[in-house]
């Protein structure tokens, strides 16, 4: 243990503070999207991915959680361990308020398991560990937690693609909208003699099938290391729940749906560098580090990955 | 557990960031004084009492520390828990660097005792809580931290006046420099009805004795809320370790030696009253929350308390 490898990840953190334009009131969207939203929800023993939905992001991934925890959640093993503590990690929690609705919600389901199983009077108290990059605003974060809360807090400063916490002492794993930023940009987009370098774009959308082979590549290396860490810290019995907004089986990496966006805000960025505003090398150099993986391909990450049970589609 | 008292107490986080006025840049005082002064230091089942001491006082309190893990800690006990992780919480912890060194040296004193008594190949896995009022400068905190650092990390807010973890989940508290700070300036000071009405002064130095008394009471309802909550946290066969700035035994509160700075303060804005710059009213409503016990008085207290075994003097 005298060697933890804290990973330093590049840093994407949301904008802090409670000003006009930070995360805490620019977040409806995670909560309330009506749009179609594929959810990849995977649990331990259980993998879930939930098909396009029109009702609201937040109703649906409750529904799936609450569902996941009613089967799976393993209380027999979780309970014969002597730790009396029920520990949750939101990864990539932000800023709030989203994460603190997340974490109340599963705070409840597990509850509600214990009491549906006559165990009321054993339903344990509840540690959440809030984390998120080093450079996330914590302070906002602290100082805007639900006053009535049924848990104790923590914050988790890092990246979590790699060990955030101690062997074994995760019960619940949470991260909602979080894993589709990729560790970093992957290295051949800015060499100029990979058929990956992406000139003139600032994504894989639209781009020549070497550029989202790279970003391909580089998420399925981030999953890895996200999963690997994620089984050294998930206890026996424990659960992980992933929600990902992610594009259907077969949809092409160039045709992306949000892309389109990518599309448009690199070819703005090259006419503000023709026009002398910015220079070309300096689009080259920047790439989103966003990925839309799908279902077929999140399966298959887990399941070559083998440290997690998948459950199946749902 | 769906009714945690979340305890809101007044809030005097040291300054964050890490500007010239910074505590980051300001808090030499706490590592290098070489002025007498005393250490109470309470473990389970452990009181430690340390005399006056020339030399510095880091070093001082690594001392009493180290001694207290290698004679006192029950590795025993808390080897027989199944839960494989050692947790040491920082009560007041500001933003470093202060709380990185005490926390490192408490952890190689835990290391050291497991290979002393041949469990090197049994050290547990470390999850260090930097715990401090939800205003404290967490993000200078969780930015600052050693990059190589042989435990798992995690901030927690809110006030040691009141539970803030799971029960039975601590191995190891530490709190130094921290509990001289009341929960609150007591009621009395602000009342004109009552004989503590602190008039024209911000301290009990150099008040009359109910001005004294009521600090007195307050220190000790403060004392017994902090034990009650650390006495539900920490662990059978765990430890605490309090190190507070005190006067020696027999000295009156009307005599402390810091309490000159005080008077003069006092003295300084009631002038600034008499020309008019701020008003009386404003002297009178400003009291400074801290509080200078004694090895007797912190003694009495915790036997009085009854939570924690007592160490003899050392």
């Amino acid at each position: 243990m005298s060697s933890i490898t804290h990973t330093v990840a590049e840093s994407y953190p949301m904008n802090g503070g409670d000003d006009p334009y930070s995360y805490a009131r620019n977040s409806l969207f995670q909560v309330s999207s009506t749009l179609p939203v594929f959810y990849n929800v995977f649990s331990i023993p259980a993998l879930r991915v939930q098909g396009p939905r029109t009702r609201t992001a937040a109703s649906a991934a409750k529904t799936v959680i609450d569902d996941a925890i009613a089967e799976k959640l393993d209380l027999e093993k979780i309970r014969s361990a002597s730790d009396s503590t029920f520990r949750v990690a939101d990864m990539g929690c932000s800023v709030g308020p989203n994460t603190f609705i997340a974490m109340q919600n599963i705070i409840n389901a597990v509850q509600h398991k214990y009491q549906s199983q006559g165990l009321a009077s054993h339903v344990p108290e509840f540690h959440v560990f809030f984390s998120d990059h080093a450079s996330n605003d914590f302070n906002t974060l602290f100082t805007s937690l639900p006053p009535e809360r049924p848990y104790f807090a923590a914050g988790v400063p890092g990246s979590f693609y790699g060990r955030l916490f101690p062997e074994s002492s995760l019960h619940f794993v949470h991260a909602s909208y979080a894993l589709h930023f990729l560790s970093e940009v992957p290295a051949e987009l800015l060499n100029k003699n990979s058929p990956a370098w992406n000139k003139g774009r600032i994504h894989y959308s639209g781009a020549p099938n070497d550029v989202a082979r790279a970003y391909t590549a580089q998420f399925s290396r981030d999953i890895s290391t996200f999963l690997d860490a994620r089984a050294e810290e998930v206890t026996v019995g424990g659960m992980m729940v992933l929600i990902i907004p992610a594009i259907p089986d077969g949809i092409p990496h160039s045709c992306v749906p949000g892309g389109v966006l990518f599309d448009f805000l690199g070819l703005s960025l090259m006419d503000m560098a023709k026009e002398g505003l910015i220079s070309e090398a300096e689009v080259d150099s920047f790439n989103m580090p966003l990925y839309a993986t799908s279902a077929r391909e999140m399966t298959e990450l887990v399941a070559k990955n083998g440290r997690f049970n998948i459950d199946k589609w749902r």
